[in-house]
């Protein structure tokens, strides 16, 4: 029953039109100016979540003035499990605007996909769990097991209120397992179930010069330039191997078993899919390492911007009194954020040109995580895949980070299942995000299934 | 007369208002939103030359669409040497902005100097070559020698049509000597001539990586990152010992003699009055050269803009499709741009990462310029000099460059005498320019005196 209203068109349709609602919401967390917007997505969310038949449904307030979450829950199984299904309907800032083909906060329908901010990342794959629950309470009228809805308003800048917010409503999220559709499979009908993801560290660097900006022709040779200084730091981050210059950077990477290079060597995508898909003529990093393993298995840092000097029209003859970097790094077990920023700390001491000034920040960062892989809820998610899908899921790793997943494994000790249902392709983070349409629909199969299979 | 004319405090006073409404245009000439200023100020220049006295007053058009110049003359001296008194009335952009204790385009009187964008650079400087006109027109009636102005509007990015309107007004232009107020002394009452300027070669490099940008949690470790690379060609630009690591660079850079060396150490600030007027606590750059070597005998490297990836409020994961820099060189005795723009080519195209894609834009660029010291426009602007300030200027170079100096002494083969009354703090280019209010009167008397002095 529920299935068979999963595959109506007028609910389907329906479902697409209030995608299309939730996209419509420029929910950026990291810019303040969105902040209305967030509270004005958070209400709809509350009403939509009361409107599927949830009960309880309320606005979180965010601790220290953080952005909202939205909550509501059907606890009525008694013996059942409890399952916390979590989501986050806050989405990355969209520059560069000018490279997006359609409007990024109007949902936009071109073939068997619908472009938008968020689309895939993360409201797209979230709703797929609000569809199947509203697909059993629309039909049976109940749920096989319990469940509890959580969608935070912070993940894109890290969930900093994240440990406070645990802390006020632990007894409201504790559940037997957390449900968490964030991340991708490994290609159009290649399902997967991520059991590890890196942990990030975010920090800027700041190089300080002169006390204002001076004329490059006067000065030009005679006083250091920040953001000369800022490349040369930058630079020497990496060695010609590709690997971190950080001393004490890998002391802690675990070795990765030979049977688990093997296996993402099967399951994951080779070296030439990899640039094929991304329309690249060359790779770059770690030496000793596929593309693939440097993306999920090894720790890695990027510069994500820089800024500095004058960018305007024309020339201008200067040397400017500072430039700034933002960067992030990627961590692998048993990395810990707090080790590496004090090691980073360290390093920058020792490196830093002494003709020049630096500020070191550091704006945020998560554990790497390892979910076991024995575990019945996970047991139950393989067979609804199978089921759904015709193939059991991969088990794999992910490049990326998910603030929550850590926080939540370590505050709960439950298994977190990463059951997505993106794509290699949907440019989340990008300019032209997207979700494939047949896989928010079978998503939504698959998560009917899996409410069926966790029923004990 | 003259003399007494340019004391008179209410000539003095309307000298500063005419000087305020002229420092209002905000003539900057890299940016196209201001080409109505650049116009409006070309007018009031024309109609201001007339009002002095002189003929033929004119607004030049610029060729190929660039900004007009003004022209006026006096040539009622027969048998008497024709000056060109040369100046500039665009103006550099004002960024950044929140740096400025007062309005960039409303001149602002603090003390003894007078704030504003083009105070020194170079309004100020070539009103006095105006006032030291009006004085002699209002008061003798006469000029002791035949002059002509020209007031120049592209000299800040670069005079890029500058050769194509010396072929169109090559006779209209034409004198004995030039005269040009655009530099600086050595410091507070000791006046300089300078005969010697850097060249100048700037350009832009772009480093592009995969078609969009891409998530750095996902991809980071694995692809590489433009902005990282553009960091590693540009920190790879100088050695350890300070110097320009592009092959070939310094093949032509000339032997400077004991003698001159003996001279600029002698003339020219140490190590410690450089770093004490910047406020910082060390100097940077090639070693074996003092810091004033270093700024004006020998060539230099400068970063002076870098954008790239996400530098909004919060962090974005991500890696760029691309990376830009703006760059600039110094360049001395007998480097020449269109030689070095070849190595410059060649060496990107040898130092560049492969998994990018390198462009490499010449933006402009003009020869390093030596001039004779011999010359009787020379020795009268010393002895002008001598009679105004009561000691002899100092023969000295400068590491900035006026791209029409080079030009016009090879178009005309006459000497050009680089006079200026600016001072080292003026802030030029930077936020905050100011002029020297009794700079800009005793400059005045030293035209005055310079006048009668080149008069046969």
């Amino acid at each position: 029953m529920p299935l068979q209203y999963s595959h109506q068109p007028i609910n389907r349709e329906r479902w697409l039109r209030e995608l299309a609602e939730l996209l419509a919401f420029p929910t950026i967390s990291a810019q303040t100016q969105h902040r209305r917007d967030i509270e004005a997505s958070a209400l709809w969310l509350k009403e939509h979540l009361t409107r599927l038949g949830l009960r309880h449904a309320q606005i979180l307030p965010g601790p220290n003035g953080g952005h909202p979450s939205v909550y509501a829950d059907w606890l009525l199984a008694p013996g059942q499990p409890t399952l916390l299904f979590y989501g986050h309907y806050d989405v990355q800032p969209v520059d560069p605007l000018r490279d997006w083909r359609t409007p990024p906060f109007q949902a936009t329908h071109v073939g068997q996909n619908l472009f938008a901010r968020g689309a895939s990342d993360d409201k797209g794959q979230f709703l797929i769990h609000l569809k199947a629950i509203e697909s059993y309470l629309k039909t049976v009228g109940s749920l096989p097991i319990n469940v509890k809805v959580w969608l935070e308003g912070e993940e894109e800048i890290n969930s900093p209120n994240l440990p406070a917010l645990l802390d006020r409503e632990e007894a409201r999220l504790r559940a037997d397992a957390v449900l968490i559709s964030d991340t991708e499979m490994l290609g159009q009908g290649r399902p997967s179930i991520i059991y590890g993801l890196r942990g990030n560290l975010n920090f800027e660097l700041e190089v300080g010069g002169p006390r204002h900006d001076l004329h490059s022709g006067r000065y030009g040779g005679a006083v250091h330039n920040p953001l000369q200084a800022l490349c040369e730091m930058i630079a020497g981050l990496h060695n010609h191997a590709g690997r971190v210059t950080i001393p004490g950077f890998y002391d802690r990477v675990r070795e990765v078993a030979h049977a688990l290079r093997q296996e993402l060597r099967c399951a994951g995508p080779t070296d030439e899919d990899i640039l094929t898909d991304l329309d690249l003529p060359q790779g770059w990093g770690e030496e000793g390492y596929s593309l693939f393993e440097r993306m999920i298995i090894r720790p890695a840092l990027t510069v994500n911007g820089i800024f500095g000097g004058y960018v305007g029209p024309g020339n201008k003859s200067v040397i400017p009194k500072k430039a700034v970097a933002r960067l992030s790094m990627r961590l692998v077990p048993d990395q810990n954020p707090e080790e590496i920023a004090h090691l980073l700390r360290r390093h920058f001491t020792t490196v830093k040109p002494p003709a020049v000034t630096t500020r070191l920040k550091i704006t945020g960062g998560s554990p790497p995580v390892i979910i076991s892989r024995r575990h019945p809820a996970l047991t139950a998610a393989s067979r609804a895949i199978y089921h759904t899908w015709g193939v059991p899921p991969v088990f794999t790793r992910s490049g990326g980070s998910i603030p929550f997943v850590p926080y939540l494994q370590q505050y709960f000790g439950v298994p977190i299942i990463l059951l997505g249902f993106g794509l290699p392709d949907d440019d989340i983070h990008a300019p032209n995000e997207k979700i494939s349409l047949p896989n928010f629909f079978r998503g939504i199969e698959t998560i009917i299934r899996f409410l069926q299979e966790y029923r004990l």
